[in-house]
């Protein structure tokens, strides 16, 4: 009997925009392995094992489906949004690379998935038309430091920057400083956006300015979007939303 | 009679990779307008008016879409991946923002895909685990000096590098220089990865290394992904290709 892990990206909490091979794939697993809220919000027949856990354990889960996988089991390993952009992939391969060798014979699949940068970007209009970053502003696993060195050459290099894990009741004050770094390196007109669990009945979006975000405007479910040099903000009539976007063209320096 | 324009992420080549949204849009549409190949790819009832245009006319694509919307048309705009990633979707809020008022108030939505850079990844392992950039290397829209620039600060960063429009019959010797100015600024032994035409017929992967990347092994479909000091490959046995992954650690400067 031959084993198998499959790393699925979920996409958005919108289920239209889950790709119909996460679905295909999620109807051949025996058992499934993620954070609580993922694996509750797969639909999956009777016989299928969920072994949900917290939020802070990938490690561990990764040696959970690879042991079970090398015991003849399908298992389907899943994250929101794309599970190679701050999910369970890196996990799954870290684990792989410090275990037992046979685990590096087993078979392994990702399926990608509509990461949340996308889903926030297309619900705000094409704040991505440039060069773009995806920083996490968790300092869990990399040094406070590097986030801020980071923060500061991606916006002296005129990247878009895209904040996951903007803030959490255990990392409250992270935002608002990455915010006031970044008041140093990027233009104090670039617009802001926070877009708040994208895709899901209670989404919700706020667009600010470098100069003017406040970090009090974001919470866990918060992909925090911040512009360039080349980002516009286009007003619209009838109190519609303004939208974002960045142009193809950067001028010469 | 109200126009629309919905601006649609195809997905990568394979359409089970392409979002039910997408695919539930497109039925609804009564022109499709983009980039002859895409608009090619679609499946459409005959009443579908098909505007396939050149690679290189974006915003005269971005305007006529508009301008048939405003005469009442539901126009779907095609990209491939994901339309906000070096697709039509910022074309067109740049054809709106310097167009006349009245396409302001136009019913523009943006449906997200997966993007060619999430594809590749998933393909290859887990590369994007850490921080990451995407970085279009064509100097059609934005003078090479600013994406050389750019390729040094995203090294000095440590954040893995996507590069899409690594090559093309008309720009042949950028890739080959982006490359050689990396050796300055990124590991030596950091895994390269050249992932073209992921979810075609023809999809093939080549992994290498900063130091003997060859920028002869890409063409207009390749995107190159390009590890930091985090990225490790993981060899495996029975001459499968091995693993890139990026470690969700980094180590204090």
């Amino acid at each position: 009997m031959t084993g198998r892990v499959s790393i699925i990206g979920l996409g958005p909490g919108n289920k239209a925009q889950r790709t119909p091979q996460a679905t295909q794939v999620l109807a051949r697993v025996t058992d499934l392995v993620g954070y609580g809220p993922y694996v509750q919000r797969v639909e999956a027949p009777a016989h299928v094992v969920r072994h949900s856990s917290d939020n802070r354990e990938e490690l561990d889960r990764a040696r959970h489906a690879l042991e079970m996988a090398q015991a003849g089991r399908h298992v389907g390993v899943v994250s929101g949004g794309d599970a190679g952009v701050f999910g369970m992939a890196s996990a799954i391969f870290e684990a792989i690379q410090n275990g037992p060798a046979a685990w590096r014979s087993l078979d392994i699949e990702v399926i990608p998935g509509v990461s949340a940068v996308l889903a926030a970007a297309a619900r705000l209009g094409a704040p991505l038309g440039g060069d773009f970053c995806v920083i996490s502003l968790s300092d869990n696993l990399k040094p406070w430091s590097v986030v801020l060195q980071r923060l500061q050459l991606a916006a002296q290099a005129g990247f878009v920057i895209a904040l996951y894990n903007p803030r959490s009741k255990a990392r409250p004050w992270q935002l608002g400083e990455a915010l006031a770094h970044l008041r140093h390196y990027a233009p104090a007109t670039a617009p802001v956006a926070f877009a708040r669990a994208i895709g899901r009945p209670d989404e919700s979006v706020k667009i600010s300015t470098v100069a003017e975000a406040n970090a009090e405007w974001a919470d866990m479910s918060t992909l925090v979007l911040i512009g360039c040099a080349a980002s516009h903000t286009i007003e619209r009539p009838d109190g519609q939303d303004p939208w974002i976007y960045t142009a193809r063209t950067v001028a010469a320096p």
